[in-house]
């Protein structure tokens, strides 16, 4: 029986993770696709997928699974100058932090071509196949966006891959949904890394820092043309988290300013045990 | 020649943390004080320190160094109460994250006793004894605000203490611009975490969360009682920093709603090149 394939397209740092931590994956060998022969030798070089190719139209036509790990707008170009390259009966996704443009963009495949969005809640603030890590997906939401006519079976399918990555739990849910909270729960959190960088005390800051002024701001050093993309597909969904934000700000900036104590000691308590009912326990939680 | 001993009076989080971590340091014994027996009895059992007491006059009498680990207005109460009790010639510091209140309570004291305030950069979103961590103040900052009048020998065993709690450095600064900066870098940063958890959508977004949302919300299940001392005795720079904040998250906010890509691009790139340029590497800047 020929072994069946998983194509990876863009050896990035979540292409990268992924051809890492997928080796091994059932009875699947892991074909990583880069624009550029540095980025195979160095796959080839550090064992980064089972094989890495340039040949994105061959990969595509033996893959059973294709994951697509390159940035929004070029998931949109590529479903559509690739539409025919994809194997019939396979399994197609993606990994980015946006599901409404890229299921939209879906609909220009084949029918017998399964397309079910995807979002791993992984990364670190670098970029680039050097920074790829098999750990990568230890304990992350693992996010799927299936269409109305998706297959049960690729589900499934999707679920054993989350697994085999250590992901914590597979989430299924509409790129309406998606969209709507991960720009609460990762897009703010960005504008808010950037927007405290931006203070002009940053540099002064140095020798000053702890763990929670690392905590906020890692994420700032980001993918400037990924993040500019992810901002601008759910600008409305962001700036309504903003506009709240910065209600909820004003509010401890009042009653601080206001020197009431009580008030400020009661404030603190409602909100310090809203985290805690949160109880989001995660390896990250002890830094 | 009898043993040299430091007093640490309060063991909770941090103070907990310091008499696990201060045991062996040269030839000192650490001496655990704390107000409640239980607490007491629960630092004999785990090694909390070489010695634990309810006795915290006996404590400073014979204490050559007194670490005062306990909320900021405690400590200008208990400068107060006990400026007689401590042993001529010893070093009183504390650990509290303001820096001007504590050194202005610190005039109360004799001349023959020296007080330089310190702030270990360090801490989890935990409290008491039962989450003390030997290692807690690995890679931290160490800050000192010592007087005009400190001798360059207590400086010293200051900067030897740090070194041996595994601290990154010792910033040696003023208590003013500890104030100053601090309100940016840590008490910024949780009123940042509480404002996000005070968003009405907080208990939907389970599932989709990663670890930027962890890293910058990890701090507002915060000691409320120490949280607010600590805004309160420092209301004008904190104000001053979030209006700062507001500001350049406006910024972001209109930029984004306009759909100028090309503009919100550029801005990113400055902000992120800002944070880069910060270079602040750490434990915790892989996940």
């Amino acid at each position: 029986m020929e072994k069946k394939t998983i194509a990876i397209v863009g050896l990035g740092l979540i292409g990268g993770s992924l051809a890492l931590a997928l080796k091994g994956f059932e009875d699947f060998e892991v074909v990583g696709v880069a624009r550029r022969q540095a980025t195979v030798d160095y796959a080839l070089e550090h064992g980064v997928g089972d094989r890495a190719t340039l040949d994105v139209t061959a990969a595509l036509r033996e893959a059973d699974v294709t994951f697509l790990c390159i940035n929004p707008e070029d998931i949109v170009d590529f479903l559509a100058q690739h539409r025919e390259d994809f194997k019939p009966g396979s399994l197609v996704t993606d990994v980015c932090g946006i599901k409404g443009a890229i299921m939209e963009a879906s609909k220009v495949l084949p029918p017998e071509v399964d397309f079910i969005g995807s979002h791993p809640m992984a990364g670190t603030e670098f970029s680039g196949i050097e920074h790829a890590l098999t750990d990568m997906f230890q304990g992350a939401h693992y996010i799927i966006t299936p269409r109305g006519d998706s297959r049960q079976e690729n589900i499934a399918l999707l679920e054993r891959l989350a697994a085999y990555l250590g992901c914590r739990d597979v989430v299924n849910t509409t790129p309406e949904r998606h969209d709507a909270i991960i720009a609460y729960t990762s897009q703010m959190m960005h504008v808010i890394a950037v927007s405290v960088c931006d203070d002009p005390n940053l540099f002064t800051c140095k020798g000053y820092e702890g763990s929670s002024f690392r905590g906020c701001t890692r994420v700032a050093a980001l993918d400037v043309p990924l993040w500019t993309q992810l901002f601008a597909l759910n600008a409305p969904a962001l700036t309504g988290c903003l506009d709240e934000l910065i209600v909820h700000l004003q509010s401890y900036r009042e009653i601080i300013a206001s020197g009431d104590m009580e008030k400020l000691s009661a404030k603190l308590a409602v909100s310090a045990d809203r985290k805690r009912q949160m109880d989001l326990p995660g390896p990250d939680l002890l830094h």
